[in-house]
């Protein structure tokens, strides 16, 4: 992934963050067939992108980025939990994942259903449990707060309710934005937060931040809509074109794909500039916004 | 429920509790659908035996019970969840609880599962939010870890994993009492011990307590078995002798009923013992301990 800097930090830390994962489930006192269920969708790979963003941060204020892993894994249980439900009968009904068996296919439903819960009921202890010398009492608890905005009904839950509502109809803009800031956005954003707060960033930088990532989110998203149009279906793991096919609603559908390409600019720019302002060692966040406008997967 | 004085407490703490729940919920900025469905089981009656246990904690320590109405908002919130998830097509398959149609019947399966992990969500942040004229960081902080425990592969989810497995087995007595210390025992339990950390218990005062609530939680169990066989069906709301048709491992089964209805005994005075070596004021407590092995319901 990107140059040879990002690459190297990305490939240190993806390392370190799938041992810690491994590691945390690996040591809860309960049924082996839960842990196996919760290890199975853990391990399942992906770029890691959350947990990236949150290194990256740390590493923006010269604060050495493990210090981040139990945060950075708190975050990926919670997505790897959105993944597994959403994967569910009920919900997308969807059998691969990345090439792989979801986690219902292979488990049951049932466990699949308890495995996500479990994820995200970990996800709170393992945020609590920073060490003290690496971030306060308060700081913790300020994380465990955001984390649960994030994912809940006024983040992650949300965007999944109002995109199960949108299906199938024709979506404004708005709709179809509110949908990403909350579906995906609100946890990229506080990835990049969750970081600040362990750097002990000022209120304004957090702000700063939140903006970057924010329009960083919205990119991703965009990019994300192309692709599906002009895509190389073996590297996007499905077929191009098939956002049209089940009748969803995407950017370069209400903007044309001229305008799509546009927004996704914008986005890129707004992103960067914010990053300008910050006054940090941003160099590996600028290159991970430079490689979301230009990812090919 | 009770005497004058435990039934007056908890008319007014129930009260108090599904009014400040309703109200939780009702400032959350999110689609109306998914707050209708938390809503609908929140709001679905029940003993509220939890929050009654966290409040007469409190009381015990001579505080003012509404300190622990957020505490005690957030447990219920995950007991509510924990039946939403439990009641779904894949898992125990009811389309009733508490007389009402369960969540998935009326808002379908997908909101409900969406239902239930906002719920999940949103009592973390509700733990995490106690005023700080209430409790410190710190003890907020032990609040959410013990609360993610108690619900989690190695308290609640554990348990009903445990359970799911032991379906149409003869278990053990060992395994029968895994399956309820953890399915429903780690969360009384953690509800005492949530008052007794808001009340700034001492340690050894915690696993007084912790001792009380365990043995407490047991005699609920055994209770709800011999009711199974000997209540009325009118008022435990299910069919005499279901367990035995159901093929459920009950006490009874594996001690007979003299040796259930003796175990009972037994575990009652467990915990009244512990709660009297306290020296806390605990009448309440008490009188709650003397209702669980007298109820018919």
């Amino acid at each position: 992934m990107g140059t040879g800097l990002l690459n190297a930090f990305a490939n240190e830390y993806k390392l370190l963050l799938e041992a810690e994962l491994r590691t945390l489930v690996d040591k809860l006192d309960a049924p082996p067939v839960i842990k196996d269920a919760m290890q199975y969708s853990l391990g399942a790979g992906g770029k890691r992108i959350r947990p990236l963003l949150l290194f990256a941060t740390l590493d923006a204020f010269g604060i050495d980025p493990k210090r981040g892993l139990l945060a950075a894994s708190a975050i990926e249980m919670v997505h790897t939990y959105s993944l597994i439900h959403d994967d569910l009968p009920s919900m997308d009904d969807d059998d691969l994942r990345r090439g792989k068996p979801t986690n219902h296919k292979v488990f049951g439903e049932a466990v699949a259903i308890l495995a996500g819960d479990a994820l995200l009921t970990y996800s709170f202890e393992v945020m609590g449990k920073i060490p003290n010398e690496y971030t306060s009492s308060e700081t913790k608890l300020r994380l465990v707060i955001e984390l649960a905005k994030a994912a809940g009904t006024e983040g992650m839950v949300g965007g999944q309710v109002a995109d199960m509502e949108g299906e199938e109809k024709d979506l404004t803009l708005e709709e179809l934005e509110y949908i990403h800031i909350h579906k995906t956005g609100k946890l990229l954003r506080f990835s990049v937060l969750a970081g600040a707060m362990i750097a002990e960033a000022s209120e304004s930088q957090l702000e700063n931040l939140a903006a970057f990532a924010h329009h960083l989110g919205l990119a991703f998203q965009i990019q994300d809509d192309i692709l599906d149009l002009e895509g190389n279906q073996e590297l996007i793991g499905k077929p191009v074109g098939s956002d049209a096919v089940n009748h969803k609603s995407t950017y370069p559908q209400l903007l044309s794909m001229e305008g799509a390409k546009k927004a996704l600019l914008n986005q890129i720019n707004f992103s960067k500039s914010f990053l300008n302002q910050s006054g940090l060692k941003t160099d590996l966040l600028l290159e991970i916004t430079d490689l979301v406008a230009s990812r090919d997967h």
